[in-house]
């Protein structure tokens, strides 16, 4: 079946607000990679230029929002298209959350570099590795509307969450013995939540690939599944 | 004008799901005020109760979500109408995050209660307060469109910042004094960040309220605007 005029232009926009949210999830991601460089190499500059400016972040927000709306007026589309479209909106809200994150990671990282170090950092920059990693996935599968990959996130979630629990403990034992490393290893604590949030929008966009491809809610059904498969856990069980 | 069979019932549509979101707000305001009391009162069963069941917040942001997504494809809205459904689609999206939070908050208690208590609560139930105050307030707003409501929320959130710093600082000197005062008041700040998020949430449905009725896009003006006026804080500058 030919594509008439308007369902063509319609896929182009698609296509090209598919286009937005990769870069604006690419910006997310420098300033993210920035601010954790920032801490880890205890370099003032690079926190300070994430607190900044994020401004381009915001801007593309608005531009994508912008986008959806005119195309749900334009074209009003239906089906898969409309859940694409209203997944693109809840994406780019997801990606500014991200832009927040790193600059909440850059204003912790200053205040933690006003001390001497608590302990050499390893599994905080592996967190944030993994954090990046999931987030890059999981726009990358929404363009591709690829569900394994999607799941895949899904599953990195969890091992997020174990990290941020093994990195909770290692501190509290810092901050018990030694009074000294209070205040920075709350610090550290501070960041190491802000990078677990950075997983749960890495998480929502994973969840948005699968709603978009099969038309199917997979947020709450975590109390009908088995606890390997849980879906959802942007609930952060304390320690 | 007499209205149309069509947008009557799209009319009918709407308030229903205005009704759906109070109902939706009701609860998450109910599960967060049951953590904070169970905190407070020190009462496990209280918090046990938050933490086993959200199902039917869970069950009434998908049949919001639904609801949306059949409005857009039945009545192809354009204009108040569709900012009004994306907005109800946004604003379900928080409320069931606020639901979590409340879970979140009766999970770090139930630790908390683990532990002799720090100090008797005083700013924590009021942060929780503040926060309960700016949800109810926000999605009230929302329904009755009335922006000067909103922007009172908007500013509200300047308070909540206010009393987190408070209460860190107040911990932190009990932390750096009392060794054994480390691990409950990380609980305690914990819960205070769950509050600042749940404000946070409160902030997004005020400012959908703007974007409904002003079809303006609040979020990102705080560069352009005195220090005074900013609007969306959902960077947490750390203490």
């Amino acid at each position: 079946m030919p594509l008439t005029r308007d369902s063509r232009r319609a896929a182009e926009e698609l296509d090209a607000l598919n286009q937005r949210l990769v870069t604006m999830g690419g910006l997310a991601e420098d300033r993210l990679r920035q601010a954790i460089r920032g801490l880890v190499e205890r370099d003032q500059a690079l926190l300070t230029d994430v607190i900044v400016g994020d401004v381009s972040i915001n801007t593309l927000q608005m531009e994508i929002d912008d986008r959806c709306f005119k195309h749900i007026a334009l074209f009003q589309p239906v089906a898969v298209e409309l859940r694409s479209v209203i997944s693109a909106l809840k994406i780019s809200a997801d990606l500014e959350r991200v832009g927040d994150l790193a600059v909440n990671v850059a204003e912790v990282a200053q205040q933690y570099l006003s001390h001497p170090p608590v302990k050499p950092l390893i599994d905080l920059p592996r967190m944030g590795d993994l954090a990046l990693r999931m987030l890059r996935q999981a726009i990358d599968a929404f363009v591709r509307r690829d569900v394994t990959s999607a799941q895949a996130v899904l599953r990195d979630d969890d091992w997020l969450d174990a990290l941020k629990d093994q990195i909770f403990r290692e501190l509290l034992t810092f901050m018990l013995g030694m009074p000294q490393t209070i205040e920075p290893g709350l610090d550290l604590i501070l960041i190491s939540r802000h990078l677990e949030r950075v997983g749960d929008h890495a998480t929502n966009v994973a969840e948005d690939v699968i709603f978009v491809v099969e038309a199917r809610d997979v947020r709450h059904r975590a109390t009908l599944e088995s606890a390997n498969e849980r879906r959802r856990p942007p609930r952060t069980p304390l320690v």
